[in-house]
């Protein structure tokens, strides 16, 4: 077998073959395909697109060419949770001690971030002394204990998809149905998840910036979950403005636990429920999507969830006091308040652009080797359809880099669009995909 | 400007500008883009093309990405013919000469052969002592002096093409007409020529497999040289069988020799009436084609051809005698006559499959690093339209490598359709296109 002779049949868009997908996962991970011959496939792929059989091979290949994890010592049900990435996305931080408290083994293992703000370990990591640095054993030993546990993901899990995601990267064949279902799922199922709730981001700010697109990837995945005989749903949730207020690593730790304390911002505190519900239905402690939402309710209103926040940053070597005293935290040297030019309706707030501008601030990496200052970011101050008169606080910027602030000011107010009429209220949740089918909402 | 985008702007079927070809050009071609991405972007013109003004700016920033040659030392008007290459091309070791000797100043820089069977330069050093290394100055001289010269292909022209073709070669982005058209005139307009005939084979054994794609071709270059003020004809000729009998590097020779003194194969000595007729047009030295056919037939009948090609070889360090005697030539250990299996007509010979056939037995190079046998080869004794009976020799096999024969003799017989109607005779040219316009014949 030749992997030239494999470009030039998907060049040709023919199918490719379980053999022949396998033969590339397995030499390009090995270094035995050069990047150039991998780079000019995956961007036939993309223009040619894979059909869903031939994803289904390579998710595979991907998954297996790493280590598979065997978290069959975990007692119970365990469910995953996985977003595609968004601004102002903290909903793992609130949801692994919600779901924990509500009964579901969360364990969770979390990357960092590569795009405009940190990832859910860069965010975690922003509580003193916290560490996702854990052996298998501990890990397995403070699911059983304590039903959550997040670690750093191993470099040992689907090997194969780290180094075509870093080609993708660079040679614009990041954003293919096919490439994006594989690359997640394939992580996904070597991590060892009994069930699977994915949150599909759709809008600006997402890898996906259509409704069908959104659908069709969270189709892809759970019919790829399915055949592997994991419970798999996907939730189609907006990201055309950021979710929540807070946009940067402290922040957003600050935000999650005033979700976990039940007040947190409506859109987020609604995403938690509706995924969190989810989780609860593919754990099979509840019947039913509604059992699932009144026990979420009971578990904030009754203190377990904050509660089990505490005993889970703990357990990491965090401190938990940060839960009662937000200060403990780190704090940015400045804080300045950004004003309104225009008096209206926020019509848009461009995640996308808010997310870069958090970045400039310091929130996220823009190259691989840039150090996050956990302490920078935006948190907003109105969102779409609220009204502003002129001088009125949109957000307030918290950075260090003062250097950056009017670059990062720039970009956040070219992210705003207002208008003289209050635009139609927009949709946090489109539709639900499961294995029986497609629901609208 | 970064390469990333200009991936993407392809991938998404946008026109690129003239900037951003000559910024990939530039870069690719000093190692400050790498592979990975110019073969996803290759990939990307390869599906998604290019159109007339991109190709055009890509041909012009391969020229200028090395020497572009002056050749206006040398008196008269400098015509360039280039074959697409094909199975048994012979031409330009007949049509040099032969056009010297009807006053054309033939300046000819070639190549070695990549494909089955040796190129020009190969084939000129099956005769004893020829030399293609020649200072500038030695080549002018050289031209003006006797009207004719051939050495190799230097380095230095169009190095950005050479990088590129090396890319394509290996990514499955070869047989694409925007690419092939850019590759071919850049090193075309980079040779310093005044006129170029352009000889595209069409067929089985040819880059381009339908007629329609060859004229598509054919036109393309047309277009782009006469865009650079350079007269450009295109010639669409047939490729689907061998051309001449001979293929193999010194059996070729002694074709070509033949063609010089009018005794070549019907179908080769067509080809070079024909390419040389418009040579002739474009040199200014005949008004018609018809007249350029009369002073080519008359160079041959004189002998002036003959003597012109031992003037050359002699001018080149060669052994002018060759001409005389073949038994000068690289002689093969092993001459073996292939037996026909099946009575009938000759329905059709696969040219690759005889090309390939060839390769085997030593007369071409499988990698760059592959030493040619000089003597090996296949001379044809039937071709498309003959009647054999089993039992008639088809084709003598020329080899030393006597652990390769069997493998070649599958391949070569593998090549033949023997039926038992004879087939409709094929054509030998199937049309011109001139900055006038196609004529199809």
């Amino acid at each position: 077998m030749r992997v030239y002779d494999i470009i030039r049949k998907k060049r040709d868009k023919e199918e490719l073959t379980k053999e022949e997908i396998e033969f590339f996962v397995d030499k390009y991970s090995k270094g035995e395909i050069p990047d150039y011959q991998a780079s000019a496939l995956l961007m036939a792929i993309y223009l040619n697109k894979m059909n869903k059989k031939e994803t289904a091979y390579l998710t595979e290949a991907m998954m297996n060419s790493g280590e598979v994890m065997d978290l069959s010592a975990i007692k119970g049900v365990k469910v995953d949770k996985h977003s595609t990435g968004g601004v102002g996305d903290k909903t793992t931080i609130t949801l692994a001690p919600l779901m924990a408290a509500c009964g579901v083994p969360v364990a969770k293992m979390s990357g960092r971030g590569l795009g405009h703000t940190g990832g859910t370990v860069d965010k975690l990591e922003a509580i003193p002394g916290f560490s996702i640095e854990m052996t298998p054993d501990e890990f397995i030993k403070s699911v059983n204990d304590l039903k959550v546990a997040v670690c750093g993901q191993t470099a040992s899990v689907a090997v194969a998809d780290k180094k075509i995601y870093a080609l993708r990267d660079v040679t614009a064949t990041v954003d293919n149905i096919s490439l994006i279902a594989s690359s997640i799922m394939s992580k996904k199922l070597a991590s060892g998840a009994d069930a699977i709730v994915l949150d599909v981001k759709t809008g600006d700010g997402a890898f996906m910036k259509t409704l069908d697109d959104s659908f069709a990837l969270a189709e892809e995945m759970v019919e790829i979950g399915t055949a592997m005989n994991r419970e798999t749903i996907g939730i189609i949730s907006d990201m055309d403005e950021p979710l929540g207020y807070a946009v940067g690593n402290s922040l957003e730790i600050i935000e999650a636990i005033e979700a976990l304390k039940g007040r947190g911002p409506k859109d987020f505190m609604d995403l938690c429920e509706t995924l969190g519900a989810y989780m609860l239905v593919s754990s099979k402690l509840v019947s039913s999507y509604e059992d699932g939402l009144i026990r979420i309710r009971e578990a904030i209103k009754s203190g377990a969830a904050l509660e089990k926040f505490k005993e889970f940053v703990a357990n990491q070597g965090g401190n938990p006091d940060v839960a009662e005293d937000y200060s403990l935290l780190p704090q940015a040297k400045h804080i300045v308040e950004i004003k309104s030019d225009k008096t209206g309706f926020i019509d848009k707030i461009e995640a996308e652009a808010i997310g870069v501008s958090a970045m400039v601030l310091g929130a996220g990496r823009e190259t691989k080797e840039d150090e996050l200052d956990l302490s920078a970011g935006i948190v907003l101050k109105k969102k779409v359809g609220d009204f502003v008169n002129e001088g009125d606080t949109l957000a307030v910027m918290h950075f260090n880099r003062e250097e950056k602030f009017e670059d990062a000011k720039r970009r956040f107010k070219d992210a705003y669009v207002i208008t003289e009429e209050k635009a139609e209220p927009k949709k946090l949740i489109y539709g639900v995909v499961t294995k029986d089918g497609i629901e609208k909402f």
